[in-house]
């Protein structure tokens, strides 16, 4: 397999998937609507709705019914991003080498299409009822749960809380986590357990992707970490060095680059390693994990 | 039927099933937890909710399956003054006589308070599938479905995205129907079309209990103009004349609070015969409709 070549091609077929769910620019409501498409639209590696094919491969699924799911994740994590940039909260006026969506539309009208896209996560999501068999209600309803709690207080919002309130304090390594596998983890989970959710995989198989997609998670935000303090502009399209700049702990400055490195390997490795472990394999998703872990920007 | 001292009681026991349904103030995420709550236990008279279980009462409806929805509707009504309430939208810095969420605990915690109720509205309105036996999964699955339209891009924050643009502009008829439809109406018909489709009402049943909720929501949000022109601090717990403050035009300052006053009872009283009409009757929830429109705060 050419691993770059082939990851090229299923994430054009990822984003035009999200492109199709993306509402229409019309009526009264346009303004809001230009600004959600806008925040999608800004670009990212689409790694959430990729994972969740990918899993939902790996266990065999075959239909649609995950294509609306996939969308909706891209829609949390996006508006997740738009409101974490209002002035109130990180206070970012670039991200991805564009105007963050209040400096391009305003404060007022960022924070409805935040909330606007998250509404909108469920509207999308919900139609894969209308993509399904009767038979299928009740996956589609325990994917709706693991997704809605992993984006909320139990998932990423608590994240975010605790994230918020450590700022300027003493933080220990158990809060540390804890915001990392809430704030960055969580949703790498909704993705990976909704995707196996769907496919029809059994309940200890869903608990394992979990863990998994735990581990995914955690070695994609130290390597964030890592790379904010090693990137560039240029590399990143965002400004360096801002978890310094806000004196915000991460792994990478609580242990130090080299230490957060040698983490990253040993989580993406131990990921592999449960994704390989199943019945049926997905070669692609195991190149993933290992690329995500070693990615530059 | 002693109207007030049933309207009492039944709202009791609605505040009852609403404080039940409320996250617990625990862990890290605990501060945005609190603050959650304290948005919701504000106060307020839990119309929608209400509105909801009499419907469903009215199409016979007899589970627990509607408590859920019941709870999650105040969590999206509540957020959505949490963050109408911020500084970059109507910047309003008391609400029912306390301090409004960003004012108590901050913006940025505000910002996610608001976020975690929308989010835990979707996570809470989905244990109804909990609550039910799997023939009716089709039942919930299209509940869900109207409950987001009508809080999103498609209902409420359509209207208020409408209603943000309006500001300093002039404003039509037809642009201020359609604020008033979506802004207000929505929740209106969100709490009483879910309320019909849990109950097993038809196709034909749940269209004419929007319209029907429409009008209720129209009277409303016309009552409501009208006492932010008479009302005062005293009676309502806010600031009066904000719409006239921030130079909003509403139907009570377009037509005038006469022709305002005569458009409320007009609605209402076609509201009410759309309820007298069904096979079933709720002579409760056609007194509240006919109190709703008469009220003073």
């Amino acid at each position: 397999m050419n691993f770059k070549k082939e990851l090229d091609t299923r994430a054009a077929l990822v984003e035009a998937i999200i492109k199709k769910y993306l509402p229409k620019e019309e009526g009264y409501q346009k303004t809001v609507v230009e600004a959600m498409n806008y925040s999608v639209l800004a670009g990212g590696k689409r790694l959430r709705p990729m994972l969740m094919q990918e899993t939902y491969r790996l266990f065999g699924g075959e239909s649609e019914a995950v294509e609306p799911f996939m969308a909706a994740l891209e829609m949390v994590h996006t508006y997740s991003l738009v409101h974490d940039d209002l002035p109130c909260m990180d206070n970012d006026e670039y991200r991805r080498g564009r105007k963050t969506t209040h400096v391009a539309y305003g404060e007022g009208m960022a924070v409805l299409a935040g909330d606007g896209l998250l509404n909108y996560a469920f509207e999308t999501a919900l139609k894969s009822f209308g993509k399904a068999q009767e038979e299928e209600f009740g996956k589609i309803a325990k994917a709706l749960s693991v997704f809605a709690e992993k984006s909320g207080i139990y998932g990423m919002i608590g994240g975010q809380t605790a994230d918020i309130e450590a700022e300027g304090r003493e933080v220990t390594e158990d809060l540390l986590y804890f915001i990392h596998r809430h704030k960055t983890a969580a949703l790498i989970q909704s993705a990976m357990m909704t995707g196996a959710i769907l496919a029809g995989a059994g309940e200890e198989e869903v608990s394992r992707i979990g863990d998994c997609a735990c581990q995914i998670g955690l070695a994609f935000q130290i390597q964030d970490d890592i790379l904010d303090i090693t990137g560039s502009l240029e590399v990143l399209g965002k400004e360096t060095g801002s978890d310094a700049k806000n004196h915000k702990i991460t792994y990478a400055t609580l242990k130090g680059t080299k230490e957060a490195k040698q983490e990253v390997a040993r989580l993406s490795k131990e990921a592999v390693s449960i994704i390989a472990s199943f019945e049926r394999r997905n070669e692609f998703l195991e190149e993933l994990v290992k690329y995500l872990a070693g990615r530059e920007k």
